[in-house]
């Protein structure tokens, strides 16, 4: 199943047309190729709504957003609901600033969303309508643990019925969620919280994801957020004891690049509920 | 005598101002930096002016251009002629949207280019005004074959007659051309397209190139892009088997750093007509 | 000393607010995970006030700044500043361009610096008012010699004393200085200017340094300075002979990744005055 979806990124290319913040716009851009797809980026508002249009799908992150690039995002959006392309919002650094927090609302409220993919105190700021988060990283009080799962899961679940979106929250352990259907994965390594960009760069391929397997847009988050857990996994082993956090990024794109569907199986560790 | 190009950069440091794309900035700082020139990026109306007159050359690139950038782009360029500066223009998914089309099609009319360096759609859109790429990739209509090559090339002197410009187009086999002069690079590897930014990055080099060695933009070009395509060749068997095309990315620019006068001259695979 | 510095960078993680060039970010996002503190970019006015204020130091770079950019700077610096927060500023490329050069003074004029960071040319031209760069490197004439190094600390004290800002002044040999003291810092690598970035990122983890070390800036900043150049030392150190410059720009992130309290006492190369 996964393996599927995985093998149809690869053999569709998909063109994802990203929005997306300078800090870690390189790293999406390539991790896209990595994983099989196509990335193009374009911000102004007289650029975007053509560019979406000869795309596949859309990727909107609202790290290092602007007056400019705002009012793109939203009509690129509308244009892409248009021609029921997939849309994923990375609602980045929601609840810490009223700008953040007021254009992911007003996204979630306006697009046709797919897929949302957060931090737990970004998802919680969506939902909720206000939050706080440490940044860009989740806060403390929010870290989802055992005890918590239940409840988060729950939540998760509330805000994709009445969106209609995959929620998606990712942290030491990651959910997927639609209204009925819950996928928990246990992938992933510690270090991915050690570079900029985990985020953003699962953000750009689940959209690749999202576009290459359009029946099933919950598996395909399902499918993405372990391709990039197990890439993590398999990035550390790869690792040099003088290695760090910039070889662990190349060594995670590295990952993907060479990422299987057998491989993404075999190592796949999620339940689905 | 691709020799005396490379040689040329590294004893002479050119400084290049580029308005380029934010999603391969980086690279294309870090390449100019390993061929022996010097980058600056600035990309406002009120700073390119200035800061395009204390360099030697003007590299444009329309990825991810937008309303702030293109009259920099164009005052930029305007000055730079005056200085007689060369000036080149990498015309990223012209075809792709409007705006990147008649922006590209306007730097082509109003600036003394020295060069226009793209892959074959984005070429085509410039010379017919009007055309088809998927992204900011070239189409598969477009693919150059040997059946085509010379109606390619054709093209390509036809387009630089035209446009006084040296018409450069990058595939699996490169082109470069003047109203009477070719050349034809069978350097590099595939894996150059599993990246975003060989084209930035070559782009960049080869303004540097041109204005280390201002007599002759035609060969300056060649060898620009014998060097990209022979580091590409260098960073692959540099490759270990966990390596991706992030790794790739760094060793490609590695190679440049490394590469000297004859591994240039030695590996280079190509031919004047 | 130094290691009670970088040992209160790991055990506080510092949030940093970066303005800053498109260029080099993504690397000052990393160095400053590498570091033991945590990175944010917002660069909207609308965005940077509330921002700034959620964070406990701010960086202010302006390499690539732009229309939109600079008023940003400006708000955030004056929220920062009644925060109480310390800010450092960048002045990358100071003299380089009316536009730069008028910016970064009024920035040095209208704000309470805790630092500046720079190199020669640039800290001459916001001394002086006026000043001579090639681009965003050092004037040759203003290479700090062992003849010259007592006159540049001279000059260095001026402005710090005018400023009430602490002065670093980079290059072979760095400098360090308030109105009565200075710091002399021998570490480093020559290959530390064969890649884009290296002073932003030095600038992006000193802001670390200040705000986990609100007590003492100049020993912040001369420990953040110790700690760059021995990570320079030991990338080179952990450098294969077909490594280049891209390369080197992971093993120096990396390098501050792996540092720890103790090599940077034993390997830093500082003198106090």
């Amino acid at each position: 199943m996964l393996k599927s979806n995985l093998n149809q990124v690869r053999s569709t290319t998909p063109l994802v047309h990203n929005i997306t913040n300078y800090v870690t716009v390189n790293d999406c851009a390539n991790i896209l190729i990595a994983c099989g797809g196509a990335p193009i980026m374009a911000d102004d508002v007289d650029d975007a709504v053509e560019i979406t249009a000869i795309c596949g799908g859309l990727n909107l992150n609202i790290g290092t957003l602007n007056s400019r690039t705002i009012p793109a995002m939203m009509t690129a959006g509308i244009r892409a609901g248009e021609l029921n392309h997939p849309i994923l919002l990375d609602p980045v650094g929601a609840g810490a600033s009223t700008l953040r927090t007021q254009t992911a609302l007003n996204l979630v409220e306006t697009l046709p969303l797919t897929a949302i993919r957060g931090n737990i105190s970004e998802i919680k700021t969506l939902a909720t309508g206000t939050g706080a988060t440490r940044g860009v990283d989740a806060d403390v009080a929010d870290t989802v643990t055992p005890e918590t799962l239940d409840a988060v899961i729950a939540f998760a679940q509330e805000f994709a019925a009445k969106t209609g979106a995959v929620i998606t929250i990712t942290g030491a352990t990651d959910i997927v969620a639609t209204g009925d259907r819950v996928g928990i994965i246990r992938n992933g390594v510690p270090m991915m919280a050690d570079i900029t960009g985990s985020g953003c760069m699962l953000s750009a391929m689940a959209t690749a994801y999202l576009t290459a397997n359009p029946g099933d847009p919950f598996m395909a988050m399902v499918a993405a957020v372990c391709a990039m857990g197990v890439a993590g996994e398999i990035a550390v082993k790869n690792m040099l004891p003088t290695d760090g956090n910039a070889t662990f990024r190349n060594r995670l794109i590295d990952a993907i690049y060479h990422l299987d569907g057998d491989t993404l199986e075999g190592r796949a560790s999620y339940e689905l509920r």
